[in-house]
């Protein structure tokens, strides 16, 4: 029905707060605030693309890449030689085990009393003869292993000028390396639970391992199989999946290949010249430009290092696991919601997580150690390695990349208490840390710091930086 | 207790995704990439402002504003002139209700029929009357509010040369238009209650009311507080507050203060640059050129526009209630959530929207029109009065504020049913098409244009350009 008085509806009836008000009850909801930042994010960077395109055109250059020919041959020649030493390891784990076997069954015959398990009390005589051995046996792994590092080294630092493929090579000799670590740790606890049986039960192996007990396990197949698993942790058994989906491989491994392209291009395009722009600020101390550059650095580097590991961490390794019927698919967790600098290093990358808490951590609280100092320990490590993975193929061993994971202690410690903290401030806080202490600090500055190494050392990476 | 064997734990015992794979049970939060998304943007920011000071030095110049004493004073004069209509209206109103009165007493004597309820039907030749009447009151209500608009735009566009006085004495003209319009209408409406109450319980008049009838309304102390109160529309009553308090008045004030001396700030350092940037990219018609210009210009504008929003809506309009101890501060609601063009125009300005859709919409609708033709009339008006807004104090009715308003239209048409999909999506995407039509199209264009025609015209806006 038609109202007949059509301009006096009372539209300020009742009292009513603004909603952005403090006295306003419930607070309203900012989600479209979210979808702004979105799209702001996403124009602004589309805006420095283009002013990036007008002023330097296009950067994306196959050919103008120097893949020396004795880079090419040597890398190829250290992708055969590196696994050979996780093969030497399987050779010493088999006269091991031989030896493991003769003496277990010479000293049955010898007292003749097995017990009704198959267990067997060594004497203290037998005790100190497996430690004599085990030494014995460390050194040749360690000699081993060591080799295969000292070589892939000084080969890549010395004759290999290319840093992607000495970086490639090194991340091979250093991946091996561990797996050789971890195979020769794993099967001297496994050898000395064969010889010397103990009856407490948290001594007992794990159930899964009952499949292939010790010494069944030193098999060429078995070594096999661990080189290519997607774990830098020996087990004899893994859980494994039933049948291989090739169509999963082909997704996966598709993306591979498209967020590699990416990552170049956004490397050439992107970064490079941000990169090279920075290195007269570099060489003349200007610390607000150098500043300025960290900042326009990060946004870019913090693209490509998530396009990697998407790459590598879900994209090859699921690949790869899927390939090998590798069951434990944990590669990371959600690394990105991290209410502390701790939680990241614990989840962010799981195969060597794994590595440092089975090797090195457990084995040292084990020892006594405190949890802090076996912490000092793994980073200190860590950072061994990882000055290692990027000083020696950029031929600069700065300690920019050492100095970087020793920091990430002091940072745990001042953001173990944010993650315990009442209410999710704490938890935001120390994300927050997390993020800006990686993603604006860690990366660009160390990108930063080798970049200007390489080009004082060397001038230039490419054939197309000495045109420009 | 110890463990005997510490290299052995199983870490891979049981089959495990990825937490990004399909396969996987549960999709992990993302909380940490939002947390990343304001760093990024907060980071992005800062190294524009330390690239922008590196280019531009210190911009922020208050000499350099060219105040011309001509526009000072014409601007002070305009401030007391324009709400004389309003009290000019006011003496429209008081004859008519003085008649209204003298009408209804000479009525009742005439017949001597009062009903119970003191209401009174009337004769067909009375409603001529009232009809007649109300032509001629409307006559000198509109000649009186057109003048009122008339005088203020002539003034404005001949003889006020800054922008900002222009606009603030434009605004003032049309709040004052608008205030008198809603005071004659509503007036008008009250008055034939008065003289011909009808006894459908669908035209009573709202209850608030009743505390203060027609014609005791008519009075210079409610009138004078209509002219203060933070609303467009007239009410005889409004919901109050019980006293005011002073520091929120205070600590709003002090809001204003801040943000207006922000948006300064902004304005002369950040989006002035990039305006004076585009001037040529503008002229050449370089159309890349001019879409950088523009996403560049987005980011600026859109924060001093939400400075500006809560500067007025939340802060002055709160201090200006709380002083006037008027009850209803809903200026605004969540329209950053919203999920339609058109939820947006019925949520962000309030008192805009509550006249619009009392004088204009629903009485168009009670005569027979359909919403959609409506709906057209409320934005050809509100493009009208946008172009009077900026066109006039700009110096240039170029009309891009007029089709910018109308340009709304087809906009909420296209995401109106977005809405009401199923779901989250539809309401995430039309809350995009918002952000993206508002603050990346409409905004930083209808800027980029009336600068261009301000250049176009007169060269420069303020001494230090010449100089630049």
């Amino acid at each position: 029905m038609k109202k007949k008085y059509r301009h006096v509806a009372a539209v300020h009836s009742k009292p009513r707060t603004s909603c952005l008000s403090h006295d306003s009850q419930v607070s309203p909801s900012f989600l479209g605030f979210r979808n702004l930042m979105v799209i702001v994010l996403v124009v602004g960077n589309l805006r420095l693309m283009i002013e990036n395109f007008k002023k330097y055109g296009v950067l994306i250059c196959i050919r103008c890449h120097d893949y020396r020919r004795q880079d090419l041959i040597l890398g190829a020649a250290l992708y055969f030689i590196i696994p050979c030493h996780l093969f030497l390891a399987y050779i010493v784990e088999l006269v091991a085990a031989q030896q493991a076997q003769a003496s277990l069954r010479a000293g049955k015959k010898r007292d003749g009393t097995a017990t009704p398990g198959g267990s067997y009390i060594a004497s203290d005589e037998e005790r100190r003869k497996f430690q004599s051995t085990w030494i014995l046996i460390a050194w040749i792994h360690g000699i081993n292993v060591s080799l295969c590092l000292l070589i892939t080294s000084v080969v890549v630092y010395f004759f290999i000028h290319h840093p992607l493929i000495g970086t490639l090579s090194e991340v091979h000799a250093i991946i091996v390396w561990l797996k050789t670590a971890s195979y020769a740790f794993t099967n001297r606890d496994l050898r000395h639970a064969y010889l010397h049986p103990s009856r407490r039960e948290e001594d007992a192996l794990p159930e899964i391992y009952s499949e292939c007990p010790y010494p069944k396990n030193i098999t060429l197949g078995n070594l096999t199989y661990f080189w290519w698993a997607p774990t830098l942790v020996y087990q004899p058994v893994y859980p494994r999946t039933k049948k291989i989906r090739w169509v999963f491989v082909i997704k996966r491994m598709s993306e591979v290949f498209g967020l590699n392209a990416f990552m170049w291009i956004a490397s050439a395009q992107y970064a490079a010249p941000v990169l090279r722009n920075s290195l007269d600020k570099m060489a003349s101390l200007d610390l607000p430009s150098i500043l300025e550059r960290l900042m326009k650095l990060s946004t870019i580097s913090l693209v490509i290092w998530l396009a990697g590991f998407f790459a590598l961490f879900q994209s090859f390794l699921n690949a790869l696991a899927e390939v090998m019927k590798f069951g434990d698919r944990e590669f990371y967790t959600d690394w990105w919601n991290s209410p502390s600098v701790g939680v990241y290093w614990r989840t962010w990358n799981k195969p060597v997580y794994q590595f440092m808490k089975r090797h090195v951590f457990s084995p040292l609280i084990g020892r006594g150690w405190s949890s802090g100092a076996a912490s000092i320990a793994v980073f200190v490590f860590s950072g061994v390695l990882h000055e290692l993975l990027v000083g020696i193929p950029t031929h600069n061993i700065i300690g920019a990349a050492f100095i970087g994971m020793v920091a990430q202690l002091p940072l745990i410690a001042i953001t173990a208490p944010l993650e315990k903290m009442e209410g999710i401030n704490g938890r935001i806080i120390g994300n927050c840390i997390f993020w800006i202490s990686f993603t604006l600090i860690g990366q660009p500055l160390a990108a930063l710091l080798y970049f200007f190494a390489w080009q004082a050392k060397y001038g230039t990476v490419s054939k197309q930086l000495v045109k420009a």
